[in-house]
């Protein structure tokens, strides 16, 4: 088996660039930028140029090195294929393919949130677990769904589509998926905001918090500080997440669920709201899975990317 | 590769025992009685002997035989334990390591409603795809989740326990589950015609059905006469599949959904209902999920339990 391989996360802005020993260990981490302009076409490049100065750096032998894995902020099939990614300015494209060519190395791809939740479960939150969904709640909310030790990446690409899931039908506006009731568009850090304030509308009772500038993070601290009303917006987050989160259950039944993504630095709190749900809604025999926060923050697509391209 | 192989289907009331070519022919198919009496004790050393006496019967080697299969009615683990199955009469049982004791033949064993969508996958309605989720509309709602041509098992037995999955805040009591709202409380043969009661209650409209007897055939009957009230329930009933089936895809994201049992037999325009919600509420890029009629009927489990000794 090969010493060495890199695990790749790409995003909208910068790359993450991981060197790891195919034991897991993460030997260096560095970011480049995305050069997303003239659709994107030098992001690839200037990820090979970037692994291959490495190996020189290093003096790696090619030979020694399983390969490249990487993660994409959007859909992508078993063959590694992209067919649109907006937040990189790609069309099509044959994203393993091509990083085989400029570099000489095997690659495997995978979703962002599907190589996260990978991550987690190879030397994260969930090591030691063999199956595990985990739940990014960021911007918007991502999902993986690993089951023995292996992505769940669906017929579309859509597999762990977990912020896709309809969990509502008062808050008005559209999801950014073009969809109404979207877990996202009510429980991810901007969907808190937009769910509380909502509910003001609906109500306007007294809160430490301001209805025009508050934040997930506001909303999470006055939680802690016992405000009354940011107590129901947790309540009635707690229901949306416990609600999806039965439902994945009730589909594929995880050992854990690893709870992560900026929201969740409000700590064990999120936790006990989701959790107080998830087991009022779903099938008793689901009811001890375990639910835990992420630990690897930013570098687990670089751990789930690296993970891809490991042969157990 | 070894010819033969039994998929065995376990019920309440009967055993399905059926005698397979590993290629997937059904060569003879038999019942035997399901004796629960005395904590069920007879029933595995009564397939056995059923299945020895086949073999005898035809000639077969025990080493022509790839093994015994077995769907049983509840939970049971990957290695074929059996915490408790009511319908049986059985307490914990190792349920393959007894059938092999029995018979001398390797066995593996699946849930029930797993084997039978693995059946309709391998040889049924879905035969060709690669997953696909099955849902069983009988008196209760089964479920299955098949990916990559496996079955998830789940952590504790309850991969695609679908009909637990909630989606009903309204319809009064407790689902035989002990939860509240579960699918298969309001969208079962059972549940929709407790649905169409509970509707009237609320608005005593005009209908051909009768509130004391009706059934979940004649409602759909009384669907397709154009009855509008049946109708209005039929709406309900897709609204509440089309809600769970667009959080399984959210989650799975299979290529097909198979839709069975006593239900399905009304046709087509079950599927219309639901395939209508769960566009509304899916991620679009499991739109076009297809959902088809399963066309095994009583005979999927056996397949399915069949399709369990036979490697890939």
């Amino acid at each position: 088996m090969q010493e060495y391989c890199f695990g790749i996360d790409v995003g909208g802005t910068t790359v993450k660039m991981g060197l790891f020993r195919t034991d897991g260990e993460l030997l260096e981490k560095w970011e480049i930028p995305s050069h997303t302009e003239n659709e994107g076409a030098a992001i690839l490049p200037d990820i090979a140029k970037a692994a291959l100065g490495k190996l020189e750096e290093r003096g790696i032998d090619k030979k020694d090195v399983a390969g490249i894995g990487i993660g994409v902020p959007g859909p992508i099939d078993a063959n590694g294929v992209v067919p649109h990614t907006a937040n990189l300015g790609w069309g099509y494209k044959e994203v393993t393919k091509e990083l085989t060519e400029l570099t000489g190395l095997p690659s495997k791809g995978g979703n962002d949130a599907n190589v996260a939740a990978l991550g987690e479960m190879w030397k994260g939150a969930a090591a030691g677990h063999k199956s595990g969904v985990m739940v990014t709640l960021g911007t918007g909310v991502g999902g993986g769904v690993i089951i023995n030790g292996k992505i769940i990446t669906g017929a579309h690409g859509a597999g762990g589509e977990i912020g896709h899931i309809h969990v509502d039908d008062e808050v008005p506006g559209a999801c950014g998926c073009g969809n109404h009731g979207c877990l996202e568009h009510v429980a991810s850090a901007n969907g808190i905001v937009r769910l509380a304030k909502w509910m003001l509308e609906q109500n306007a009772v007294k809160t430490v918090l301001d209805p025009e500038t508050m934040s997930a993070r506001e909303i999470w601290d006055a939680v802690k500080d016992g405000d009354t009303f940011a107590c129901e917006v947790a309540e009635r987050f707690g229901k949306y997440l416990g609600l999806a989160l039965s439902a994945v259950a009730g589909t594929a039944d995880p050992e854990v669920f690893v709870i992560g993504g900026g929201m969740s630095r409000a700590g064990q709190i999120v936790i006990d709201y989701i959790q107080k749900y998830y087991v009022k809604y779903v099938f008793r025999g689901c009811r001890d899975a375990e639910f835990i926060l992420a630990s690897l923050g930013n570098d687990a697509g670089m751990y789930g990317a690296a993970k891809l391209v490991i042969e157990e």
